[in-house]
């Protein structure tokens, strides 16, 4: 029954939830782009307010609703932690995977498919974040990072691993991002890697199935032969034994 | 029927489309390079319209004799960003792909072999274009790739992910490139990770296989002993019989 | 028996000797950030060479007690080496892992859960003690590492293998921590991708496995069928066979 | 006949080739180290002569005792290049890795064991010789590599690419001995990352083969079982008919 409410719960606010995840990205970026520019949007700073009311108060009905509220409220310590932190006000985009569970029912059921999906997804996401994350914490400060366009090159430069070092944060809440970025850069190459493996290492299975299959395909003939001649040679012994008992 | 024209279309302008990229390559490194010098060159401009009007005519004639042309049309967007934005012109080398494939066939039909001749082919051609790309969106700027040689230092230090940092682009093409080869950078790790894995799996396996096949033979030839013992004692028990039945 | 008497003593000493590797782990971060602020900490020193003497008596023990003194020696050089020299410290910080052995054991017998769990612990304690041990090495020379943040921020810069080059060690011993560093990176990112391509090659066997399982299941009821009808063909044979020797 | 004499000098000159490289990395190191302190050592120049002839005269030795001379010489065209260019005289070291191949010897026959000693051998030679190499092209240049400790760190951190841009070649021979580098630095990723995904596919694949294993078990027990029961119905109903045939 609990198990019940809470699915009712999610089905209710996958699409409100999702849509606000949007509405906070435009506002998030609108209000850093606009400090950018020296100058601030009273509309921007009411939006981001208001989404976060719509993510409080989600936390706060899941919290409500569940069985096991202990249990619960330590299994999910970084919802409240990306609810009530400024600082992981970002993290909230992460509903926007959500988004990416659906365009992925449209790749079809395969398992690299729908990991090829979510890896692009989720990393032009992660940069697109990234970006406005570390702008908002570098902005006003001496680092190089200013504008959008190089904390977007920045965060580029980072998931790769390649690390010009033209660009990079000075601030603690900038490193923090960049942290986040190198991790998901790790995850990235070995995510690319896996998949290649996975797909290379099945073809080469298959071409030597296939070499395989037609030597098994020998030998099962030679096999056959092999039974048909003791068939043979058995009928015959038979056809001798029957011929002496007669006689 | 339009499959059939579709194929006779790809097998008319194999050639010609990539003798036009090889044309449109060597047109186009000069051009940059003469802009290096300060000074034009008016054969190799002209000559890099008329391989883009070659390139022109094959997607219209190819959105012509297609089938269905609004799919055909979404499905090749890319083709005609290609073709239409300047910016996106030195994708056409992809052309070059064809002779790839064409030397492919003499490394035989091993999915390893094909998958290391298309990764190094793949990768000197685009250190190559991207050198030349990123050439000609920095030149002239405040950057610090000023000349071929620095520009295809910068691309293999890009797409091997070192960044040393002490050449990078400052434009937004200029950046563009360098996504495009970070992104290669990315791929090439994991191309080479993957066959190098996918190698030693297979060696590896035929180690245990070469273990689990003496093994095997023991148990098969354990199991020969047992099964002549069995026929043995029948053919014994048998005899019993018969001599018991003449008695 | 000799074998007894070195278990008996890992038992004995398992708890202390991790104690001894956190108390010494507190005491040379102080001793070094107390060196940042121009300080010195005679506590810490003080601290830092009883439990010293912790790990100089415990590698004493062992060779006392082991039953092949020159054998064990040359297999424990590098434990000599770290209870000697005083810049291979920090390795006596690899006690930690003994922790992590513990905290594993409630991670289950799955060896990906066991080599998730290890590798992020064994990642964080590397950044943090190479953190303090480049401090050590670095501080009040004239490179760009002087405060404990900016040295774990070049930590996690090096062992992702961005490397911006913002901060980079200039003495012997900051490069040895980085070398260090760096061939934990390769390390991580092939722990990385090689977990996640044992992943990906599972799910996509297990996907091909379903699929083959349906054949399998239609080609074994086949069978089945070709030999119902074989054992009834035989069966009438036999029966008019014996109805004519009736007959 | 020929190769039986190609057989017969390659064991005469495995052991003074690899001598000689001893001698030629000895000596070009004093070269480069002696031009670093301002001087120039003449017997080093000599040995570096020495060691020259001896490999040009192996190499001549070998054109002329191979049996299909033109195919040897295109296949070998490399090898050529090393004995004719001082540019890729460090090349020649590449004969040490017949050394490696000895010491592999005693790694044991296992892939794994064979691909791990093999890559550190090769690894650190490569950093060696790729320090020397950069610092004999970069010397007296405006660069920032002028002296080995700096050579062999910038080795370090290029062939893991990390490349924090603090030291970088600027000439075009220090550029290609960095591409040589690069090049190797992906290689160690990806064999890094391969042996370690062997290994995990390995144990992953063994854990799930231990619970097949006993579903097998269970499995074959009940085959057994039924095969009895059928063994008995058989001979039940064989008696009954030996019964009613003697009735």
């Amino acid at each position: 029954m609990y198990g019940d409410r809470v699915a009712r719960w999610d089905r209710a606010v996958e699409w409100p939830l999702t849509i606000a995840a949007v509405v906070f990205l435009v506002a998030y970026a609108t209000q850093i782009l606009a400090r950018e520019r020296g100058s601030a949007s009273a509309v921007a700073e009411a939006v981001v307010w208001v989404t976060w009311g719509i993510f409080a108060i989600d936390y706060i009905v899941r919290l409500v609703i569940t069985e096991n509220r202990r249990r619960w409220f330590i299994h999910h310590l970084l919802d409240l932690a990306i609810v009530i932190l400024p600082m992981l006000r970002p993290l909230r985009l992460m509903r926007f995977l959500t988004i990416l569970a659906i365009i992925q029912r449209g790749a079809g059921s395969m398992v690299r498919g729908r990991v090829i999906v979510y890896t692009i997804g989720a990393t032009l996401l992660t940069i697109f974040v990234a970006g406005l994350a570390v702008l908002d914490a570098e902005q006003g400060n001496h680092g190089p990072i200013q504008n959008l366009g190089d904390a977007l090159w920045w965060a580029f430069v980072t998931i790769t691993t390649v690390g010009y070092g033209d660009y990079f944060p000075v601030t603690f809440e900038g490193r923090m991002v960049a942290v986040g970025l190198m991790i998901g850069g790790i995850a990235l190459i070995g995510i690319v890697t896996a998949t290649l493996a996975s797909w290379i290492v099945e073809k080469v299975s298959a071409e030597a199935k296939t070499a395989a299959a037609t030597q098994q395909q020998v030998e099962d003939l030679r096999t056959e032969v092999a039974e048909l001649k003791d068939l043979l040679r058995e009928s015959l012994t038979s056809k001798q034994t029957r011929e002496s008992d007669i006689a």
